[in-house]
């Protein structure tokens, strides 16, 4: 197990080493350390390795020029000049917030990005300006529109982070997709088959097979077939894409770049790089704010005693698995799979950043 | 068949014989028809009578003093004072739209309201005037949470419409449930089963039958089980529940308020009616018009071009079945069940409206 404290310099140093100035890079590890402290290690410091090899590859901008290219009161318009996604993301979650201040809300659709890690971490900064937090992005497509089998989407995560009072936050962060293209990749790792419905064959045919996906199969969306709500799921996944992509003149659905070194740049471009989307909503744009807390705390309430199902402990309310996780974590350390340790010990020996195993 | 124009002024006219004035009660006739050209009956002319009951039961206020009653530059909330839901819903859309006009953005949230029919209608307002628009609303609790046997969510729908330039629009309307509760109430009516997915029984155990629901069974949100994602489309109903009820003042989950007249008044109450919420973003807060719609008619383009399924004729676009449902219904009129005529005869005969049954 390993502090934060250590993963997060051992995160801001590496990117240093790359180039990044030295606020962009504690930005950077703030942002891996929250998926793991949330329990999401699919895009905690597992993702450096990718980060690192696109800029061996010299798809990355270290140096970049983050700029507002366009603006109304509520709105922008980001440029993020091919930058590590989480700075971008960072300033322009901070400029939705900045504009929400003056307008009641901001809104901001941000181009020329690449990964920006966890989707919650953006809506979960609004939150301590009493405000509702949104954020959204596009990624690689690997997922297929509901009657197709052509893998066009992203699994295109939705964030959205709502005050409370006396409670904790309500914080929704989910992929449009059954299930994170992580699992399936461990679940593939292991021989393991999965549920129908998360996954079809090059020829459209459902699957239990997650080996499909190396075969010329997609992910389904949300819904997962037809008849139980897949188009759902493409509606919500098409959304993402617009918001995040032509809102500012990103790549949209297919064109994504891919996020990792070993897939090559793509042959057509319509728009730049990768993009995202930022919302921020001030609570007292609606509501008189200690009210508006008040009755989060109500509704808060109100779901988490429902009757459980029989077999089930309790409800839970969006967020409640993530906190549980980080107060954990937070305690016990972070946990890092070997094979990932041995990848940081070859980063870091490269760049000249000492990793000290320490299991 | 019937004439949209004829059933229109019949709607029109039994909302004036309530009380409504005449451009009320013209704006209520538009949303039922725009659901009956849209393929959606289940919310047209045959929710009239549950409006004439609650109007009998004093439950509907017809001379409604619509207002503002918060505001910022991009926001507002809109109290109904207890009107036809389409009353306060096509006033407070008029409002996000007019926001967007001067701040790039408005955002409405409703109080105070009753059914308001479609989503989509709202969505689309936006549409003529260059922008995206947003609309959701809660409604009668008959969905369960992801662990819990209890109703405490509407289906609660959201819909999103997004100009195109040369391509029709996308038009995303969907409840945030796998099936539309009115598919369950034929299904039920004819006998039949249904796929294991849409409703679980008094006990939370999955069920294939919809009669569950009348024996304290529950309707299940989007994703269906926690394995294909149901605490996903949970996130998604809390949040229209959210926006539409705690950023307005209005109840939320399980006690909205039912809206037909033969459910009783609810003992508790923690706001004021039902709740909906719009959003209207300029398209030139992003992007110069232009060529927002070109990289728009390029996404359509290439999404609905994308590799069928075999056995699927073509891939369709977010509105593409309602568009064509229209373009027939226009031209082959209304099909309206005799069911549905003999209550619109009664209620006519009541009121002093005449009905001629064309079949």
């Amino acid at each position: 197990m390993y502090p934060v404290k250590y993963l997060s310099d051992f995160t801001s140093n590496v990117f240093m080493k790359m180039g990044c100035s030295e606020p962009d890079a504690l930005r950077i590890a703030e942002v891996f350390m929250a998926a793991e402290l949330r329990g999401l290690p699919s895009h905690g410091i597992l993702r450096i390795k990718d980060y690192y090899q696109l800029w061996k590859a010299g798809r990355i901008n270290v140096k970049p020029d983050v700029r507002v290219v366009h603006e109304t009161p509520s709105t922008a318009v980001v440029d993020g000049d091919g930058c590590v996604g989480m700075v971008a993301a960072v300033q322009s979650m901070e400029l939705a917030i900045s504009k929400a201040k003056t307008a009641g809300t901001g809104w901001v659709s941000t181009r020329n990005s690449n990964h920006y890690g966890i989707a919650g971490y953006y809506a979960m900064m609004a939150l301590k300006h009493d405000m509702i937090g949104i954020s959204m992005t596009n990624a690689n497509p690997q997922v297929a529109p509901t009657f197709s089998v052509s893998p066009m989407l992203g699994t295109n995560p939705i964030a959205v982070a709502i005050p409370a009072g006396q409670q904790p936050p309500f914080v929704a962060d989910f992929a449009t997709t059954p299930i994170a293209r992580g699992k399936l990749v461990v679940a593939e790792k292991k021989g393991e088959k999965v549920p129908f419905g998360f996954v079809q064959d090059k020829n459209g045919i459902p699957s239990d097979d997650p080996a499909v996906l190396k075969a010329g199969g997609s992910m389904l969306t949300l819904g997962g077939d037809y008849i139980h709500g897949s188009h759902k799921g493409f509606c919500l996944s098409a959304i993402v894409d617009i918001f995040s992509a032509v809102f500012s003149g990103a790549n949209f659905g297919p064109f994504v770049p891919p996020s990792v070194a070993y897939l090559p740049v793509l042959d057509k471009k319509v728009g730049e790089g990768t993009g995202h989307f930022f919302g921020a909503m001030r609570i007292d744009a609606f509501q008189d704010a200690s009210s508006f807390k008040s009755s989060m705390d109500e509704w808060i309430t109100t779901f988490r005693h429902s009757k459980p199902a029989p077999g089930q402990e309790k409800v839970l309310i969006p967020g409640d698995p993530e906190r549980e996780k980080e107060a954990r974590i937070r305690k016990e350390g972070i946990a890092v799979l070997p094979a990932v340790e041995k990848e940081m010990k070859e980063i870091g020996e490269e760049l000249g950043v000492e990793f000290v195993s320490n299991e």
